[in-house]
């Protein structure tokens, strides 16, 4: 093992730490901020338990379920040693996962009354500050955690190290995954209920402290924006690096174990950087210094990439150690090529979101306009933007992938690695991404904090409600990139599927001639169906989130009416709500909603491999992330511009606040909800975790169709059994499908 | 051409005639039935001048873009007379399509009035036995003209009848995409506008005679659900059976040409039972009787193909003339179990789709509940029916597609001929679905014309809101079938593309090693590229559909306040409303919102098979066929749902009419209206445009990508010429995009 310069990658684990040591730095800035007023904290520490108490026992419901997948992994064919270390690797993943979905939720529920204190006492600046620095502990950790997992997986296998890193992946995404989708149902249906009794039906602000659900509300910012967010984000950046990382030793021989390291690690630096940079200039707007911090940074990292590149990699493929020796490229060239279209599609994608769903842009304006004439035509307008949309945002990534592949000139596997080195190119950006995210719901709490105490007024106020709207649109930009490393990623993990495949056929030396479920042609039959289940998974996975939301919404309004009937001394401001009980409602709904879901996107790759065969496997897959960029972008356009449509007419347009079309917009900001917050951003992680529980199970399916251990039988009874769980899940939550709208005595029962 | 059995072909020839002579006579019964009151046939009147002329227009406009086609046809690769052939049968295609749709609307704007005036002065069962016979009229014609159309082709051109029947199909496809779209943009747009200035802003019943755009919506209901409907069941028609033709020569040989004849054939037969089956039960629900006639004529035809295979196919395929002479099956086995393959889907469709938008099935029942909560929770929740009804519909159809391939036992050929052979086997009961379908919209008019002319009252009245309730169920079921058509259709076709690859390959005699743009691996990165356009594609189509019903709705919404402020005289009913002038407005936005869906959907194709090649172009299909399944049934069965759930409230559910929960139901159904009505139709001829459209360009793609013509600069131009005229007519739609909700002065201005 001559080839691989252990050096680099110890300097990159350095980095990561360095990383880490920054976060911890960034951290104790943010805890040194003042935290206001008595009765501010005591609502912020309501909102921390409530936070705490929710993610505690969603990790004691998933520590099951990822005990039970690292054994099922362990039972898969191959080198136990090896096989032991992705099992092994797969808990660290699930654990960083986790740490960093914690960490998110902690930080911010300390930050956002600190945010708010800022505000009233010292000015935006400063209030912008800790906001940013905040993100800035989430995302240098996000990175660290990352790029050290990765770094100690390569230095302790070495050639071995792409089996075990698909755990690590996998570990990442699927606590991501069922972290996105609890979070995503907890704070949409604490909103959506909130907001259906608070401001439909009772006509009391947003956040009114006479609202039993106004601290679920803020408990919800901090589980699913922060947690859910921080924890999908930290995947993204695991799986992009796995995929690089096995796709490079392919193609780049062992140099491509440790060039798609650099160049994350530069994006570390350079992130520092941009996190240093956003300083607001007086008078400006939040959303300029945030972009500027972006594309600064985004622009150095593109530098240093090409640097490293052509200091560290030689300048023909038969230089390298293995690889694709007789290619004829220059991989200098070709690996700085493939990084840059990675930072280019940022960009594009920061540019396309704000177009798209900014308050001053033709789209939203458009939306707003038409709540003239009612919400039916806000919903239209809306649906049809989103729709529109993503058909840009995926043509756009589209061509990142159709770019890379050309840069491959022919080969498929250079193209592969390629397009996942185009996304370590995103990755560089992490680290700005993930501090402007959690932006988003820091300054959205900290308004929340402001409104309940009432402690926060003029321009103390007036500073919360303007970062709040730009923390709107920072959320959009980073569910777009998010999506877009989910494509690349994704498509780059065909390399590792059909490699897994073509390895377990030479290792049984089994003869496929006529094995019709070995076909990968797309215009087999097998291979179309398995096309229309993938494309199919996306829409019941979003028919099935927006669904869980509505109903446990449903329950937020009936326990809220009570409060509000059984004891009148809430609405006149004498007593205080039993907030904690629609916290406990929330919590157990979400986690009860989240098995569905989560439970198909595990099991379906399942059903169709071992059912149908790889080919459609392989279709399956492709019709997931096609259909899923389309259905996650749709979802997270329309939802944002809906929500900055209300905006623009609570600003004063066609009528302004109260009149009619102010209502047609609050209801379609209500539908967008769980667009943007549920469904739309769990389609992210879901498209990751089928990837890799396909490459996982790949080298299974073969071996049992073929050669000397097939067993048709047992290939046949693992589909049914993950095919009838998927069903029996899928009809147990109809049984539950009634909640929402029932009435209330009925209700009553069910939910006590 | 010894082996091919012309005689059984007259015969089908004659049997098509026969179904035409039914038409006719049908025809007659329906016109024999009284007209009803001066007052009503005056209404009649308004609405018959309405449809013809807008579908006149539309021909005019049509016509020219037929004939550019009928050119270009020409221009493609292959023998001159037989290209001839393709291009004549092209415009008989279009003019069969045009056909149709013209007598759907001729004999529906004539038959309304007749309903109408039964149930005023007859009852039930005439007036039901009238609308029905309508349908009847339709159905057989539908039948009679594809089967006498494909019976010409092989009697004409014997074994080069596969190539001019591409043409025959693309051109029934195409004009029936454009009258689908026009139709269903007229159709939603004057009835969105009416309900939005009507029943929300004024407060008056629907169809109530001083709304300027009564007629307009009455006119809606025969040019998008008469006219465009009959169209696009006649294509789905069509090309069901131009699939099965081509591929039936490839594994059948010449019997290939025959059978697939004789099975709708045989279906035309039943039809007629069926048609005549449908007298109602004294006491009994319309639907159940529909439902019966439907399911007698399936059993009947089941058994009658299964006696035709039996008694016309050999018994092996080594006695076939032609085809897989060494394949080991049972031809008759196969051809039965096909055909019972498409005739079971049919009914399962017809089951599924009545459960997920009937109104006394929980899954309707749940989103009417819904409504307590306001509409955001409304339309939340029929999204999510939607999303998750789509699901299943696309698993039973993937089923369905997956159980042919089985039974071709690893020979894909074999397998993609009997895919198509389940579409014939969905074919046989067309007559009685189109008869079902027309059912529709009739009572829906009958209802119209029964409110505005206020001669129909009581229990008159209420025999039209009955029948219009069954008709919502019809049409919605019928959407489902001719959806799974396309599926089918286009799997199938497939075979006729990489046929026409590998011929093209075999005349030009070149070597593709080392050329990407032939691969179909769906792992390969270009082909999921290809696989994200053609998802993108739907998700674009549906987003303008939806788009330009809101404008023209608006267009529509400021007419009409527009007349009720320059004249007070209509709202106090002293004068009447220039209903004319609406009618006008729709007319021309209609036919103006057409051209860029209509042009994306003929262009795309050409965009990415010459610009990335037959691969990806493979995978654009793929993903076009997936995604718009889905897409398909989500926007069928939400605007269903919605559309019934407002039902129920109205029947005294929840609050009844008049309710809050009224209101949000209006506001779900209003939403609904361009989803279920113009985008989701829309998408079954769709799919089967790009597919031929595909299979026509291939050898041209072909021959200039490799061989001796090979022609680089050549095929980028076409492949940039066909995206930019996609992306100016986007770009130019884009700039109407404002017009529905803005200021009325200057809406004035644009309309005028």
């Amino acid at each position: 093992m001559t080839g691989l310069n252990l050096s680099y990658v110890v300097v990159v684990a350095l980095i990561a730490v360095a990383a880490l040591a920054m976060a911890a730095l960034f951290r104790r800035e943010v805890l040194a901020a003042p935290e206001g007023t008595e009765s501010m904290k005591t609502i912020a520490r309501a909102v921390q338990e409530g936070a705490a108490a929710y993610l505690n026992r969603q990790f004691r419901t998933l520590g099951i379920f990822v005990v039970l997948v690292f054994g099922l992994l362990f039972l898969l064919p191959g080198d136990p040693g090896v096989r032991f270390g992705r099992s092994l690797f797969f808990l660290v993943g699930a654990a960083f996962s986790a740490g960093i979905g914690y960490l998110g939720m902690w930080l911010a529920t300390r930050a956002n009354v600190r945010v708010a204190a800022a505000a009233r006492d010292e000015g935006r600046d400063p209030a912008m500050k800790v906001a940013f620095r905040t993100g800035g502990v989430v995302g240098m950790a996000t990175v660290g955690l990352g790029l050290l997992g990765a770094a100690i997986v390569v230095l302790t296998y070495q050639e071995d190290a792409p089996t075990v890193l698909e755990g690590f992946g996998f570990g990442a995404a699927l606590l991501a995954m069922f972290m996105r989708v609890g979070g995503g149902i907890f704070t949409k249906a604490a909103d959506v209920g909130a907001d259906l009794v608070g401001k439909v039906e009772q006509g009391i602000p947003e956040d009114d402290p006479r609202n039993a659900a106004t601290i679920a509300d803020n408990v919800g910012d901090n589980v699913g924006d922060c947690a859910g967010m921080a924890a999908d984000l930290f995947e993204s950046y695991a799986v992009t690096l796995v995929a690089a990382l096995i796709l490079g030793q392919v193609a780049f021989g062992q140099e491509g174990l440790v060039f798609p390291l650099i160049v994350p690690a530069l994006g570390a630096l350079t992130a520092v950087l941009g996190i240093y940079l956003t300083r607001p200039r007086p008078g400006e707007n939040g959303l300029t210094t945030i972009n500027r911090a972006f594309y600064i940074s985004a622009v150095v990292s593109a530098v240093l990439c090409a640097i490293a590149a052509f200091a560290y990699l030689p300048d023909s493929f038969a230089q390298l150690d293995g690889g694709l020796g007789d290619h004829d490229g220059d991989p200098r060239i070709l690996a700085t090529a493939a990084v840059f279209l990675g930072i280019v599609l940022a960009g594009i994608i920061l540019w396309l979101t704000g177009y798209f769903t900014g308050t001053d842009k033709k789209p939203t304006e458009d939306v707003a306009k038409t709540s003239l004439t009612g919400p039916a035509t806000v919903i239209l307008s809306g649906i049809a933007l989103g729709l529109e949309s993503a058909v840009y945002t995926a043509m756009v990534i589209g061509g990142a992938v159709y770019g890379a592949f050309l840069l491959g000139d022919g080969s498929v596997e250079l193209s592969l690695f390629l397009i996942a080195l185009a996304g370590t190119g995103l990755l560089t950006t992490v680290g700005v991404i993930v501090a402007m995210d959690t932006f988003g719901p820091v300054s959205d709490n900290a308004q929340g904090i402001a409104e309940m105490s009432g402690d926060v007024d003029g321009e103390g106020a007036q500073i919360l409600t303007e970062l709040d709207a730009v923390g709107n649109t920072t959320k959009a930009i980073t569910k777009g990139i998010a999506i877009a490393t989910a494509v690349l990623a994704a498509t780059a993990l065909f390399g590792s599927y059909t490699r897994a495949i073509s390895d377990e056929l030479a290792a049984v030396g089994a003869d496929i001639a006529g094995e019709t479920s070995f076909l990968i042609d797309i215009v087999s039959p097998n291979v179309l169906v398995g096309v229309i289940i993938g494309a199919s998974v996306v829409f019941m996975f979003s028919g099935l989130a927006i669904n869980a939301v509505g109903r446990a919404a449903g329950a937020v309004v009936f326990e809220v009416r009570r409060q509000f009937r059984d004891d009148p001394g809430i609405m006149a401001g004498t007593s205080t709500p039993a907030y904690g009980r629609v916290v406990d409602i929330v919590t157990k709904d979400s986690l009860r909603e989240l098995a569905t879901p989560g439970l198909m996107a595990a099991l379906a790759p399942i059903a169709v491999g071992f059912g149908l065969g790889v080919g459609p496997l392989a279709g399956y897959l492709a019709g997931a992330i096609a259909t899923g960029v389309l259905m996650a972008v749709f979802l997270a356009n329309s939802g944002g511009a809906w929500d900055n449509s209300k905006k623009l007419v609570e600003d004063g347009n066609h009528g302004g606040k109260g009149s009619e079309a102010h209502a047609a917009t609050v209801i379609g900001d209500t539908v967008g909800d769980p667009f943007k917050d549920t469904a739309g951003p769990s389609i992210n992680p879901l498209i990751k975790v089928m990837n890799l529980v396909s490459v996982l199970i790949a080298p299974a399916i073969v071996s049992m169709t073929v050669g000397a251990d097939a067993n048709d039988g047992l290939r046949y009874t693992i589909a049914l059994v993950a095919a009838a769980i998927i069903i029996g899940a899928v009809w147990f939550s109809k049984r539950r499908s009634a909640i929402i709208g029932e009435d209330e005595p009925a209700r009553q029962g069910a939910a006590v």
